[in-house]
């Protein structure tokens, strides 16, 4: 594992050890109402048993755990916000039931096997942070054979979309870009070097930043211009590193409006639906797909196509998708897309590739 | 060392790889001219000479160096930027003369030793960054025993300001407690979760990042409302990390308006004077004052006082400053600043204390 834990700890954990952003979590109503939900809906699963938090922030889904009658649970944390839940755990008198662990999960030791694993380990496009190998290592070594996993499954979403956000981005790259041949000339003229030759790597550096990296974005669902697909299906109890390392899938999505597609927007849903010898009574789910009401602090991820290309309903296009993880840093993730499109009249337009960067 | 190779390029060398970061620096026009001016109308000091450009970044300051007759320059640059560095040291055609070392300062060697080490070394309040240890470095090891620094001389400044900046983050201060406030009352109505013990560390948290983080400012001379004190002299010749490690400094200011007294404003300037023996032709001055023209990049760091305190023509601050490097991250700062005022009838305030952290 080449991971510096050093680094890590500087470029990932660092955030989550601030309580204003365990705030914004916790101030996600969707995110916030479906754990609660899932825990509180489905007491059985927790009642008299022992359930591991993993990366518990603030605590509050080991504490939901216990309030729904855990005998034990431990609630695992690797910054210092693990002092903080460790007061909230007290502050609600749970103290005798809740144990805050600081630590790496990968790292620390529990003195039993538990019955219920439950996380919030979904980042941007669920993958983002990778935070899932951590669950998946809590799982190997502390779930019990009969163990429940919460959420059990999570799904990869993609669709075709309009927007004009590419505009203002395009424009955002363009002005850049005058920017630069302004400087350039006035390094020449005040300073008598040459800058020209930076110009293909400048500019190759600002459409990465302007056109590459996907954006955040709260889509309307009138944004969504065709029919959304399933990228990828994850079953939390069985999948390995080795099937989300790498995900790569090929799907088509149909057009069902005449417009511009200006990109697609990515997004996913988890579920709980408990483990299939003792499911849940009542199946939640979490979906961060675009909606009418507020949505989630993740968002959609929105995949830029430059230039827009007029699309009709009816025409259908092939996606194959490939979202590996970046070399630099293995929380941060590559996307390469290409994208056919066979028109209603059965014509076929010239295939196209993408490259973007899930910053 | 303590200091984590991986974790420092993580935090700190990653954003100088980046063209866009390079050309701010390349675009800040009094930083341009006093080292273009300290340059050509100090040809003596660089015609037919060996130079060290310590963190070459575009290559700007070894090219200039090389342009000015230097007889080699060696051009060391930590980070990938180096490669663009070559390509404008080769479309520039001094590939003859400009030898480009991707590497960290502390790491690489030369094969021999120079006559000047040009640097532009300075962060914000002159020693965020900690970037001076690498010139000391590169001195002590390569620079003959009659060689010249350029800059040869740094000075940090302070100032007692007025701004209205401070009841702006007052104001953002406050909008977040209460907010916060509102998120305990509807956690606990509708998640059954008593936050209220995390009150005082979020308070602690937004406090020190709204009110004691000090702020990047381009200040206008009449925000100045007293005398400006020098709070430390670097000979860059002779200075060790031992002297910049810790900077201690108790100093007087006098108020010279009546006016609100809202903190303090803190700047540098460097010199490029050559060497005793061995003087500038032509001194030149890099100042990063408040200034009524278009100002500098650096701008100045502006420590705020809350609540301001009504002050008087003819009142004195004595100010004890201590600035050492933030255990967290040795190239980020917190200053402890003690503030005593005493009135021009001869009447002392009480002291005060105050924290601040330069992120
Ligand atoms: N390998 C690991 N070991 C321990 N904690 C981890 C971890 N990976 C991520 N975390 C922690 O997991 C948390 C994810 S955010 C979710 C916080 C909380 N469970 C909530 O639902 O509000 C962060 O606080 C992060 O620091
Ligand atoms: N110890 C070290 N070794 C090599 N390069 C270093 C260094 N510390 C800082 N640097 C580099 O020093 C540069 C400082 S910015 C100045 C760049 C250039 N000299 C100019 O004046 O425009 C950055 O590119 C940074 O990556």
């Amino acid at each position: 594992n080449p991971v510096d834990k050093g680094v890590d700890y500087a470029q990932y954990f660092c955030t989550y050890a601030f309580l204003y952003h365990q705030k914004e979590m916790l101030s996600d109503r969707v995110r916030m109402d479906a754990y609660f939900n899932a825990i509180f809906e489905n007491k059985h699963h927790f009642n008299g048993k022992t359930v591991l938090d993993v990366g518990t922030g603030s605590g509050i889904l080991a504490i939901w755990s216990a309030q729904a009658g855990a005998r034990k649970v431990y609630a695992v944390e690797a910054t210092k916000m693990s002092e903080h839940a460790r007061s909230l755990v007290r502050a609600n008198n749970l103290q005798n039931i809740v144990e805050v662990i600081e630590g790496s999960m990968e790292e620390i030791t529990l003195p039993e096997k538990v019955d219920v694993i439950i996380s919030e380990w979904m980042g941007y496009f669920l993958l983002r942070e990778s935070m899932f190998d951590s669950v998946i290592c809590a799982r190997d070594r502390w779930l019990k054979p009969t163990g429940v996993m919460y959420p059990s499954h999570a799904r990869m979403w993609m669709a075709p979309i309009r927007t004009g956000i590419g505009d203002h981005k395009m424009g955002d790259y363009q002005s850049a870009m005058d920017d630069w041949h302004n400087f350039v000339d006035e390094t020449k003229t005040y300073y008598g070097v040459d800058m020209s030759t930076l110009t293909k790597p400048f500019s190759e550096e600002q459409r990465k930043y302007y056109l590459q990296t996907s954006l955040w974005s709260n889509l309307h669902p009138h944004q969504v211009i065709g029919t959304a697909a399933i990228i990828k299906e994850i079953d939390c109890l069985t999948a390995t590193v080795n099937d989300i390392e790498k995900v790569r899938s090929k799907f088509s999505l149909s057009i069902t409006m005449d417009n511009m597609l200006c990109g697609f927007g990515g997004w996913f849903d988890v579920h709980f639906r408990g483990r299939g010898e003792d499911p849940a009574e009542q199946e939640i789910e979490l979906t961060t797909a675009p909606s009418v009401d507020c949505g989630t602090h993740w968002g959609q991820q929105v995949f830029l196509l430059h230039p827009p290309t007029h699309v009709n309903e009816g025409d259908n296009l092939t996606i194959s998708f490939l979202m590996s993880r970046s070399k630099e840093n293995h929380r941060l993730m590559e996307v390469e897309l290409g994208c056919e499109i066979q028109q209603h009249s059965g014509k076929l337009l010239a295939p196209s590739k993408h490259k973007y960067y899930i910053e």
